[in-house]
């Protein structure tokens, strides 16, 4: 809308980050402010054009001589295509010192000085940059300046402007010096976060995290897609209970029930017996489950593989091994950007990581905890807390936040695990722990329908309820097993966020369905 | 399991394709005639090892000096890991001929000749070859040969054997040319196949269709990878129907209720003006439609993209042009060998696009079906039968499978679709089109709170009802658009398959919630 701006160097820095993340407009006293500022600004726009109009009409000494330079657009409604190109924001530079260019960008912040002056902070994405309305005796007149100094936060603008060096260093952030001295951002929470959040993803906090998010579904599949795996879509809503009647959602569908997929492991599955023989699933997980922690929620993404072996089920643990050393590689390598941002808001212990990952046995993980003062029995499962105590003990002894624990129980891992042939009382099954809490659950399954049903009844689980899955070993299966990671999690424990809501857009609990 | 077995150069044609998908085993009699054939031939494998092993005993004239060559495995429980290589079909070529390998692979079909050999076709998901057991005096005895002879269809078997060129070329498939002829194959109709799922998909045919649906997302992922597109995931349990509430699943969520997400519309939007400007979804979509027709599921993977634009909405249908040209030249470059495999048993007229995509305003595409003898009013909606003959009348004129149709009515979309400013009556807004058929609408959106609330009105939505998405556009957002993409029409169309579930893993209609 200003003609001339003097547009200075684009500054994604640091100070930038906090001033945007901890600012005011995140607090709900902010909220409310900014919007009352808002309503404010907009009178104060439409009296000072009011006013501008009118001192026009009065006196032609006061004649705008910039009004075809500025104002208000109408909706865009597709009216024209005149082909102008707008410059993005991380184009811009110093080195382009004097060139003219257009940019379409947000109002993150500004700063009337006078009636002459009006500073910007423009946003774009994560990118950010100054701008400088100034009076001149030809181009921009004094309404024109008005205008733009009424110009409401959070407004997207359309600029005309030369790309100059910073004109006035020490000017070009004091709001974030102020901020940074204000102890007011304490008061955003979570919640308040959560029910702005549309407004919320514009922080550059959140735009990196959901780069990273995105960053590790591509890195997930760019891995499987080298090792020959096929990606697959199974069905959400299902017949019966996949996994038990507990913490299962019911659907109304048409004249009958069904429910809502707790996770894709029959179908993973009986698509390798159906000759697709490795398979990665990224798809929507949902849990009924009645639980507020940090790390819960009613919906979330899992990301799932299931694959044929040879010889034996640590063929898979070889692929997850490379698999999650691969990702790791790949955030530190493509995503440091995004990391060093997340890590100025959200101060995080680098993420310590093998080259091949360690492997250790359950029975030896007991062993380690009672060596620590843990009380347990050989197979007792492991609770939260004495999950987060073996990871300490790993990170001591072995310096990785990433470990697998194999080798389960067989009595505390679902019907469909194939018992160790070895150890009796044992599994081949595996969790896999970052930082102390778990990412990944995976097996080798039964892939012989007479011991699959057998086992199911071991654990009262009735064989009819999932015939069409144990049938799927009838006809000859191969030996094979998988895993399924939680997407949220992963990020939420690299990055160490506090809570796993902050890594989905919209999460979900048993308290939130909205926005 | 047989040692020494000679294995022949790999078939990977035609032949082996139409014996294959057309062949016995997938019709509902000659599934019933497997089964029964299986356990006769477990019984007589048990019957003969028994009479084996009784001869054995009675005279040492008859002893198996091959017993430790062969038998039936325990279930593979990964007790050991030896470490051998077991080489993929794919990777065996005549030119490897004398080499001595392990296969592991699945019997495909097998025939006895005499008491001293056994012909197989053994298959690894979509690649075959030829083996043969053959009696000798000092390795192969006729003990083996008969075990051998007894192993059942569709067993997965272990076998060392040496590569060779065929042995007898003639004899490499009679069962296929004795398929061919029979008109058998006519009875596998699609319920059959959708009730023996598992064994459904390992046809070669159905091995190729969901490669090239796995192609199709990745080349969609690639192509806005590339173009500065961020992939999202939103949520599919929503507190409010979406967009109205006809069609939508409701889900009982602890103590209230909540629906299935029947796009993810709303959402998408709400993270463009979340400042993430171009993003993209694969993602479960629902809709509770009672239909049954050959393009309807209750259930379907969407490919959703949106993004903010600078001056006009053309902008989008630019990235649509470049994607979708990107994606049917993929498939022609990437998945040719797969496109041949389905093309053998669903033929198909190659399908037709331009390097630019056609782009026809809806008063335009009027006026052709006019010309052309079809009766309606400027602003009728299309049925689905004058889609297919505006598809017919384009192909004619413009030599295209593929194209735009712009400009809709405006009241025959959404509410929170963008009016066009120009003509009265009509709209921002667009369907593609392959062959005829529907297989993605989008539009730009309104991205102005009164204006869409005075667009709910008008449409009888209750502005209340949509109150969180009507809300993000309060504190400014940038104009915007996109569409969604059924991801199975794509394929379904592409492959002229004659019915969408033939493109779904498990699909899902008011009937199917099995398997």
């Amino acid at each position: 809308m200003a003609d001339n701006a003097e547009i200075a160097e684009v500054t994604k820095q640091v100070q930038d980050v906090i001033l945007d993340e901890h600012g005011q407009p995140l607090s709900k006293n902010a909220l409310k402010k900014l919007e009352k500022e808002k309503l404010k600004k907009e009178r104060a726009e439409k009296d000072a054009l009011a006013r501008a109009a009118q001192a026009a009409a009065k006196a032609s000494t006061t004649v705008d001589y910039s009004k075809n330079f500025y104002g208000k657009q109408a909706i865009n409604q597709s009216a024209d295509r005149p082909g102008r190109y707008h410059e993005r924001l991380v184009d811009i530079n110093a080195s382009r010192a004097g060139e003219k260019v257009w940019i379409r960008a947000r109002v993150q912040t500004s700063r009337p000085t006078g009636n002459k002056m009006c500073f910007f902070q423009f946003r774009q994405s994560s990118a950010t940059i100054q701008g400088l309305v100034v009076f001149d005796e030809t181009a921009i007149s004094k309404q024109m300046v008005k205008f733009a100094q009424n110009i409401p936060s959070e407004s997207i603008v359309l600029v005309e402007g030369t790309i100059a060096k910073p004109l006035e260093p020490d000017a070009s952030r004091p709001e974030a010096d102020f901020e940074r001295e204000d102890a007011q951002f304490s008061k955003v929470n979570l919640h308040t976060r959560l029910e702005n959040r549309v407004f919320d993803f514009r922080t550059i906090t959140n735009q990196a995290i959901f780069r990273v998010q995105a960053g590790v579904c591509k890195l997930f599949r760019d891995f499987l897609d080298s090792k020959g795996f096929m990606e697959i879509h199974t069905p959400k809503i299902i017949g019966a209970a996949s996994e038990g009647g507990a913490n299962v959602f019911k659907v109304k569908y048409f004249d009958t029930d069904a429910y809502l997929a707790q996770s894709p492991q029959f179908y993973k599955q009986m698509v390798v017996c159906g000759d697709f023989e490795r398979v990665y699933e990224v798809g929507s997980v949902f849990r009924a489950e009645n639980s507020f922690t940090h790390r819960h929620m009613t919906e979330f993404m899992g990301l799932d593989l299931e694959m044929a072996f040879e010889e034996h089920y640590h063929e898979i643990l070889d692929v997850f091994d490379e698999l999650f050393v691969y990702i790791f590689k790949g955030l530190e390598e493509k995503y440091a950007a995004d990391l060093e941002i997340v890590h100025r808001q959200y101060p995080f212990e680098k993420f310590q990581y093998l080259p091949k990952t360690l492997r250790l046995e359950y029975k030896d993980a007991v062993a380690l905890l009672r060596e620590n003062g843990v009380e347990m029995g050989d197979f007792d499962d492991l609770s939260t807390e004495i999950e987060r105590k073996l990871g300490q003990l790993v990170k001591e002894k072995y310096h990785t936040d990433f470990f697998m624990l194999d080798k389960f129980p067989l009595a505390v891992r679902p019907f469909y695990t194939m018992p160790d042939p070895k150890n009796p009382g044992y599994s081949n099954s595996y969790d896999f722990f970052m930082r102390g809490e778990e990412i990944l659950s995976g097996a080798q399954r039964i892939h012989d329908a007479d011991l699959l049903i057998e086992r199911a009844k071991a654990h009262e689980v009735d064989p009819e309820s999932v015939k069409h899955y144990v049938d799927a070993f009838r006809m000859g299966a191969p030996p094979h097993g998988g895993g399924g990671i939680g997407l949220e999690r992963v990020i939420f424990f690299y990055l160490n966020l506090g809570n796993i809501r902050r890594v989905s857009l919209f999460p979900r609990d048993p308290k939130r369905l909205f926005p």
